[in-house]
């Protein structure tokens, strides 16, 4: 598939969000060398509006985890975007760190941030593949039902 | 404001307590080219007792919460002037990961962690900038109110 | 100790698994410059039956998810070998990040990932000593016990 990264994304309807503004003493992003750590992400769509609250296994199902994933990674790619003003400078996406807002019974975890990844490398191809980790947490910021944050290689 | 890291922070009425020594077969922090991976360090103080104990919304108030958090800071402060010698070697606060002991209703953890997050950009100023993630878990060790871990690009 | 890592491995009895394959969009591992990062690995043995299975503090033993979080380690030690043909081209275990499944009032996360961390110098001896943060978590895929991740620096 030809075209930049934002025109591969913009063919699939996403669209990407101006980048959450620093609330406090933490930024988006920190570059060291050629390392990218972008801060942790909710589910949050282009107006701020919550994609998906509370908790999977206690009112939130694994399908509307996956779309709030799914935001997470867009949120994670607008500030990549601020940080190198081009998403075609990233080298390859090294880590996903995901938090999925889990009752104690919730064990589908990896389905929901699938969400996360499957956007991954529909941005970027096999350099979207990536390490990850994924567990269930008890609580996450407003209440949202996943939270992701991410390292990344770049140019 | 003039003067070294250390002499700021002495100024606000911070004295750098002595690192935690290690329980086991792990360290306070591993050092890999510029980079300085400092382990999760609890809200203990200086005489090794925690500054809050128990859960954000089940006991522990925002207000304790963001105090627990500064006391993870200073302890991540501990650390690294145990591996470098000197604060002033910190060339960027890169990214602080911060855990709150949460009840599952309680959704303010970026307010208990801007106790670090403040301790930070109070002892580097713009330097202490960070990259963050904040999750709510469902227990900590010896039941700490916050456990904070951090990557710190050194020179 | 003389011999390879493998070696010392294989005189403790411990024999490393295939590395589980990637089931989604990500994959075991990613390497970027000297560092190698490696997704978080659940406790399953080599046939992929999880070595402990539910909540620390309701059903699980400390003892029991001592040996899970070891469970963690032979997996990391499977994707590095995997990575790098040769765990003896590990430089420097960086970090561990430990995900310990448990009930709200267990706090002793700590001796379980000790599991982990000492068959890391089992393995690797003072380069085994890493930087580490441990966290109890609501909920982990497929209800593992424990769940570890790592970063590791590699020639």
């Amino acid at each position: 598939m030809a075209g930049t990264v934002e025109q591969k994304l913009t063919a699939q309807g996403i669209v990407l969000p101006e980048p959450r503004a620093a609330m406090a003493n933490y930024v988006g992003f920190v570059r060291t060398g050629n390392l990218l750590f972008v801060s942790g992400q909710v589910c949050a769509n282009a107006e701020g509006k919550l994609i998906a609250k509370g908790k999977l296994g206690a009112g939130v199902t694994t399908e509307q985890g996956y779309a709030a994933a799914q935001g997470c990674a867009v949120n994670l790619l607008a500030q990549i975007k601020a940080a190198l003003g081009d998403l075609d400078k990233v080298v390859r996406v090294v880590r996903l760190g995901g938090f999925v807002n889990s009752a104690p019974d919730y064990f589908d975890g990896p389905k929901v941030l699938n969400g996360a990844s499957d956007l991954m490398v529909a941005a970027f191809g096999d350099k979207g593949r990536h390490a990850r980790t994924t567990v269930g947490v008890s609580s996450l910021p407003s209440d949202a039902a996943v939270e992701v944050d991410g390292v990344f290689e770049v140019s």
